[in-house]
């Protein structure tokens, strides 16, 4: 518990609106949306400005009180959920009041924005002015600038525009001695010795608190071509993203991958889905092809490319939308993935990368893997080919019984995490370690980057006050 | 001096091509290729692998001897030449010899080369698999893998590709204990834990030594377009890059500008060139967009979109490259500045970076501000539009004393930092502090952030022992 000395405190340098101890109100905050994770505290603070992010910093510095920041609490990992891991008491610090300045050069392509606006406000803004915000994410209502940046979110669009760290410009913080580290210039270029705000994109809160950034933009897309490929094998599909990066490299802005059984739960579960081609067929690509020029031929470009793939025998059958509506069908089917799986029981979850290029050989050993393991589970990976980035989830036998099933979480990941790493692969490609994957980061990072991390996390934050349950054990 | 003693410790450790004492095989990596820098060693240790740098730097830890690692040794701050001034002896490192691997895999479009391999070699390897390493420098056969990623080099693309920290998918290094931090997988995605490798780069060799890399890879470009456009004003050009950006947005690979009086210094000086266009026009801009698609008829655009600009007024003249020899000419003038410069007496050098869009308002502002210090001084700011980077290079007046001119360096390059800093700009764009900028590093980088670059210079090297004459005072 936050002693009642130090919530006086903070009634004292903070405005009332930015205090609470009321538990219904907190009680949210202490909630994952899947209710995976449940915390416990009994100090929300929600600070509108940097200043007053400051000052909380600097009394939770002195007085050696932890603070786990929060943003739209759209997480999955238990990153953001206070009183989860820590042996102390914990401060939630909201940043969603931070929000009250944003701001777009047009001419500059950035937006420069607090960290309490969401991704779509983000790009509601830039719209006004042409420009596109290319971060694509299932929460982009939700999830607020500062948490993106601290968790380095990926989404849909990584193969073209790479992940948030790809996109910033520049960053304003609070680091954990509270003072206020200002780097928000929109340079593209900037060699005057380490670049700070590299080290806090990513460091899930531990390293400070995120207030304000200068993010990339680029010119609304308004020609969009969206295919739907169906194919024998994971191999030809990277065949295909190989080939088509050699013929569309700079307007491929998504290369998605799922098997024919994640295709068929969604058919069976999702209302308002319907098979886009006949048959059935091993796998399915979702490509998409976007730019700002409307005089590239882009949709006769890629028929011609896509018949190419027919006669060569890469593609056994393929199909671009004809309209919004149907380019809509085609999204459908790839984001209720997840949700669909929901509805055939337990499922194991990864969220793995591996050089690009070894995809198909990573999911032979794998699914082998786990076929050995567990005779009847159901590998059903899906995701971001372009990146090499998967979800590998594991369902459940059909019928069997779900908590016995799930009792082999821990067993599972070490399999797919180890066959993970003998690729050269991440055992958190984009979603982060908060506290759930501590266990096997620290298992698995080489000693010398653990000891680099605890080294720089000491010289930063010596009282350990910045999120001290999450990432190291 | 470094001691008999230990030069004998780094002969029993190392073979003996890896170890040199002979002045006159020392000598050239204690000068600048301008002449610029002068140092002193006495010893050269020349390494060819990994492990015998993890045992040079073990020792060198372990005895407190300071090393600066050099790569090609084509820095132009003097970051990479010894004995400048650290008050200790400093060993030389050179990465030149760590050279036994290079390889490109094709589908994953990356390239993994030891740190010795120079820029031209991966252009060389990656072009037999038909990609193409898309960093290009001036310097681009000397420079070296290490050396570009330990400054974070820059150059002519990094409007389309970004800069070599963008171009980085995984680094293996030395640390300054010794131990090998070994980060070489081709992810394009990985959130597990601080990403260590972001502050390698551009570290100037003060945490550690480049010993390897992986580095991503686009593919070939076939179909490329070069513009040279005559404006008004840098406020025209300005507008130019904004609009070419909204319809050519993925395919702009360079925008670089240069201003009447450098072009007639070039056109002067430089045996082989001649104009492009007819007349005299305040301002050049050097376009080109590159692709990989033959078939998006990119040059029939381009001239769409100049017309365009003519009607508007925007653009006074303008002419596409009609063959390879017609591209190249227009190459040669703009990368001439730097030699045509050199004809004309002193030249006191800036290499700045302000956000794109107040590019005309900060040239504004410091031809002003210089012309009010030293009335007939000419500045003769070029460079990369694109990105907001200028050598705001100042020459000396006709027939005036050089060595008087080149009195006022600190004096100039105070005015010209003071006002690029107002602009939220960097005083370093590419070339990086070493020793040159560390005072003016030193008087302008906010306090927080030195402080901060200080403990964790502290956490990773508390022995100061890598590159102690550079970035620090």
């Amino acid at each position: 518990m936050i002693s009642e000395a130090h919530i006086h405190a903070f009634y004292a340098m903070l405005d009332s609106k930015s205090v609470s101890t009321d538990q219904e109100e907190i009680e949210p905050h202490l909630h994952e949306w899947r209710d995976k994770f449940k915390g416990s505290s009994n100090l929300l603070l929600k600070p509108s400005s940097v200043q007053d992010v400051s000052r909380i910093v600097k009394y939770c510095n002195e007085h050696s009180l932890a603070i786990v920041p929060q943003g739209g609490n759209t997480g999955l990992v238990g990153g953001g959920i206070a009183g989860l891991e820590s042996k102390r008491a914990e401060i939630i610090l909201s940043t969603k009041r931070i929000k009250n300045h944003i701001a777009v050069d047009d001419r500059d392509y950035s937006i420069t924005a607090d960290a309490g606006y969401t991704v779509a406000e983000l790009e509601t803004e830039a719209t006004r002015f042409s420009r596109h915000f290319p971060l694509s994410l299932a929460s982009e209502g939700s999830c607020t600038l500062g948490g993106i940046i601290s968790t380095n979110a990926g989404g849909v669009h990584v193969v073209r525009y790479g992940t948030t760290r790809d996109l910033i410009l520049g960053i304003e913080a609070v680091l954990p001695n509270g003072e206020i580290f200002s780097d928000l210039s929109t340079l593209r270029k900037d060699n005057t010795g380490y670049d700070l705000k590299q080290l806090l994109i990513g460091a899930e809160g531990t390293l400070g608190i995120i207030t304000k950034a200068s993010m990339k933009l680029v010119p609304v897309e308004n020609n969009i071509t969206t295919a739907w490929i169906a194919v024998q094998s994971a191999e030809n599909a990277l065949d295909i993203l190989s080939r088509v990066k050699e013929g569309f490299s700079e307007t491929l802005s998504a290369f998605e991958i799922m098997p024919l059984s994640g295709i068929n739960m969604v058919l069976e579960h999702i209302e308002g889905t319907r098979p886009v081609l006949e048959g059935n067929h091993p796998w399915y690509i979702l490509l998409e092809l976007g730019t700002s020029s409307e005089n590239t031929p882009l949709q006769t470009m890629l028929e011609n490319k896509l018949a190419d793939f027919i006669d060569a025998g890469l593609v056994e059958d393929a199909v671009i939308a004809k309209s919004i509506s149907e380019r809509a069908d085609f999204w459908k089917l790839r984001e209720s993935m997840s949700e669909a799986q929901k509805h055939e029981g337990g499922s194991i979850k990864h969220d793995i990368s591996v050089p690009v290029a070894k995809v198909p050989e990573f999911l032979n050993i794998a699914n082998e893997a786990i076929s050995k393991h567990f005779p009847d589970a159901r590998p059903t990976p899906f995701g971001h080919l372009g990146d090499g980035n998967l979800h590998y989830n594991i369902m459940q036998p059909k019928d069997a019984d779900k908590a016995t099933f799930l009792g082999e979480w821990q067993r599972m990941n070490e399999i797919v995490h180890d066959i993970t790493v003998s690729f050269g692969g991440s055992i958190s490609a984009e979603h982060g370690i908060g506290t759930l994957k501590k266990g096997e980061l620290s298992r698995l990072k080489p000693a010398t980057e653990i000891a680099a991390m605890r080294a720089i996390k000491q010289a930063l934050d010596p009282n350990n006050i910045m999120n001290p349950g999450a990432l190291f054990i």
